[in-house]
């Protein structure tokens, strides 16, 4: 039994966190920090919470933290979590990171995407980005892992096997993203009120977002040589789930069958990654850690449409991280990851 | 280990079974009948399941399913359960029927709303009705378990310790309810098209609902005399839920003190009711077994507003179910029901 | 034509007002007033009107308006509208208040429910209560017209006959009214964020919401003795309309002729009332300045349950305030207001 | 004054029409027909329009309804228009239809894409596509409108500038489109349930969706050169709106003040086309007949993402069909159509 700490317990992805880990058998939650609700029982943030975690809401301290526990979540803004994690923490504790800060290895990129200085660059090479189907052997012993964002696991994901095996053109490729609502996370803007976001669909950050570098650094890293790649968030009126169409043209000669390999290849032992024979909905993932995924060739212009659907607050986020401490402290892979998609 | 057959396995009710049953550590599904998708693979009619509940459909047969089950779960709509469930059925094996047919002990009262003839008039008296809260000693070892509707569930609970102590006006109890939209059942209706019930709300069955018997039953045992309510229920634009509104005038001499005793009473030692401080809203209980359940005294008008909120398909449906095959066969109440809700 | 001011044009309701405003042959927009957006183009803020209603936002300085307008409709929060309007202002120009401060007679009442001191009391006399089917007469020529809220409309019109015609007990009314989100307004508050609306029900202020004193004062009026009444308002995950589901207890005697009779009588030549022989529904009447009303008497019990739906931006603020504007300056009562509800 | 009659007046796009025409001040609706819903009253299949439109519905007989039209409207499934238009008929009527069976001018396209055999080639080329920005000469004085699709009018008009200026690789067009709810029509399917709908995100038809041809056919027209893209249809939980998301690689040295100018040059005069600095969301055209426009130049990969926002039964159907009437009859071409979206 291993003990574990929150800091940012009360965002979307912690309290998800703090929701898996409660059926962990082998997981004790030590420490439920929150910088806007300290002092408070938890349950009073989150009331489905009631009669079942009524801690009160401590310091988002890391140090203090890490005096109770052996794994840390961080579930933080960017740029806070460079902050406080130290050379010290990361010797004697396990530090996952669902925040930006240590996900790209090319400082540059960061603070250049991300509009400021990074606060521990030495850190940055110790970190392993923590996709277990591409980097499961890293991150097994791991004491610093990046977890991916949530639009970047599904659009990795769905493309790599494609990259990997050089089956696409590597400057063709585009992920037409969509996202529900809880990936704005919980905070007080008008334009993430009900009236705002219900009826309607819009894209945001074209040609600008954020999870744009992480994408093409992994996908660069699979393929060998520079991917640079077009990304494109939509918002969907729903809260949770991602879905990546992406497009990519095929190489001349590449068959369906050469394509069935390369996904078959890399995923076939995969417990989370579901190649199926329908189209993905992200219903079908609804709170749970799978990514559906699913593809189809249009022989009229020569295109692969790959199409992955994830939950963004589960394989997405706090799923991700905790199967990343699953395998990071050797437990089983899937254990408290088992939930199956309700209506 | 036990067995477990489920007819009406493509409905959501009986998905939702199928959800539950698979956490379960002492359950095996053994039979899975649909009548509409017989022959058909289950993860084909819900693609959440696909990899993991991949069985090909069979026939919906009771009999059948008896051959191979311990436990048969019935999910279908009103007046076929009666048909099919047979003196000899029950006498080995343990049937837990999700339809109204054994739920009302009179059997004029079923007959006139329902409009239909019941088919086994002489099975009623073995059912039990399936509200552990109120029949757990029953459900113990029985074998006919009805389970009960999904505002009834909600409705009778709210109201119950008012009733059990005679604290409110036997003719002066309204029951407005609001429902999702699932409890409509996944039919082809042009009323539960999306563009039908999205941005909108209605009542329907104005003074007519067929729960309203139901939950006159229930609190007329519980109160030693007859009550006979007015209920409204509300189709709400969201899938699952169920907030039941409950309005009745405290006798003269009720006090806030008095009320609180009574709930407590009732409920202190239940593992499903938690009473809260806070209103009760229909996210923090879904895809739980939880009913919430608060209440407020108008001072102004000498009533009381009591709130309960469940989710249909689990309290209101299938984890009550399982939670009654749990009683039935002595396992732990809880068990495979203790997810929390999420976002 | 007229020249039309609107103070707090950037709130939902004073959105409403723009929109049907421009479609009025009568009236010209003469000042279009923010405290939050001052200075900014009125498209940047509700980018539907971009190309059409690009004007920058003034001053929210009712003086200021009323040098170019000749109407000044304010839409802002409560308390502020006391400590703006004069004596002065009223001589010339007509006020339409969308908020609370001149709506309730008994001042004592309003600091009791609103718990502030009111600003103006002497002017309160001179306010006329802005509800067409009631006090039509009065409206026209009325210089300060207190515009009900949206619960209030929904309910009164739905409850007016029978208390009118002393057809129900007047201790025994309850109303239970469900609202969409925009009744919340449009201000940063946690509460009102998509994934905390979303796919949920919950009731609010239960026994004590601000609109319990303005249905039991028009109430009272109508059936000339004092009327109390339980309120429940509940949130709904929908953008826009009001149901409110009323429950009394009918007298002796009454029957379903004379409520019928009732109704016809007040509301036979209403151009948006609706007595409708199937149940409302808040989509038919969505974007519209309709009330939609049924009801059906429970022989069980002997209630009645009346059924109103509007919207809760039209009828039950913008629409109703142009609808005061029309009968004031002695327009066609329907002008700009002829809307039927789309999908 | 005309007279219009509306074949398929029952489903989302002819309910729109009805609802149009009803402010038009040049046209009476003379004939209302409905196959499913023969000999019942319009507002009994649509209460919105209960004491507005009460008609009862008429057989769906295209010479019965010309006996007493000047125009008719054909909102029915794709297959039957060509069955019923005659000679006759376009030469003394002027038939608007909102299916695809006159869209296509290839024959043989219409017969692969559609899997049918056309039942009136020789009137083909008698038919005007009636996308006004792009035809509007034509439309004048025309006989038979072959009302766009609502896809396709979204992602013509996005892309048509970029095309007829020859900005972009012909071969690099990419369309990730997506749509709300009432595009999939008013059928009873398990598929378009609330319950399988809401809270999802999904793609379908991936490199085979019928309005491909369509989008093709028309941009090879303003290209001057054949022109294949990648058309990929999302389905958004949501009841309106389409927004299309196009992607194009810019031509070696195409500058964005030539992608500026292309776009002024086009649409600078256009009454429904809004160039916008902002991103589009369709709310902000919801209900309306505008189609906002805007675009992004993506540096690092040398594309265009240009985006398109319409409400799919507006501009993407009634709307544009009373367009194209209101240019056939030389009325003003805006009018009935100056509607502003809503909240």
């Amino acid at each position: 039994m291993i003990k574990a700490g929150i800091i940012g317990a009360t965002g979307y992805a912690g309290s998800e966190i703090v929701n898996i880990l409660r059926s962990h058998e082998d997981v004790k939650i030590s420490y439920l920090a929150s910088h806007s609700y300290q002092g408070k029982e938890y349950s009073s943030v989150y009331p489905s919470f009631y009669g079942l975690v009524d801690d009160v809401l401590k310091e988002d301290d890391i140090n203090k933290a890490a005096e109770v526990s052996d794994v840390i979540f961080l579930a933080l803004p960017h740029g806070l979590a460079s902050k406080v994690v130290t050379e010290d923490l990361i010797r004697e504790k396990v530090i996952i990171d669902l925040g930006a800060d240590f996900r790209l290895k090319d400082i540059a990129a960061y603070e250049s995407w991300y509009k400021t200085e990074h606060m521990s660059p030495n850190l940055v090479s110790r970190a392993v980005y923590g996709l277990p189907e591409i980097h499961r052997k890293e991150i097994k012993g791991a004491h610093l892992i990046a977890n991916p964002g949530c639009y970047t696991t599904c659009s990795i994901l769905t493309l790599y096997p494609l990259v990997k095996f050089s089956l696409v053109e590597a400057d063709s490729i585009i992920v037409d993203a969509k996202s529900g609502v809880s990936g704005a996370g919980r905070s007080e803007k008008i334009q993430n009120l009900f009236c705002e976001v219900n009826e309607s669909v819009k894209a945001y950050s074209v040609a600008s977002h954020r999870h744009t570098p992480e994408i093409e650094q992994e996908l660069s890293l699979a393929g060998g040589k520079d991917v640079v790649i077009t990304f494109t968030p939509h918002l969907i009126p729903m809260e949770r789930g991602i879905l990546s169409t992406c497009y990519a043209r095929l190489k001349e000669g590449v068959s369906k069958a050469m394509v069935d390999e390369a996904y078959k290849e890399c995923y076939k032992d995969e417990p989370f990654i579901r190649l199926t024979p329908h189209l993905p909905e992200t219903r079908f993932v609804k709170g749970t850690n799978y990514l559906d995924l699913s593809y189809r060739i249009d022989e009229r212009t020569g295109r692969i449409i790959a199409l992955g659907a994830l939950d963004n607050l589960v394989k997405g986020a706090a799923g991700q991280a905790v199967e990343n401490m699953n395998i990071a402290f050797g437990f089983s892979e899937s254990s408290a990851l088992e939930r199956i998609a309700v209506l």
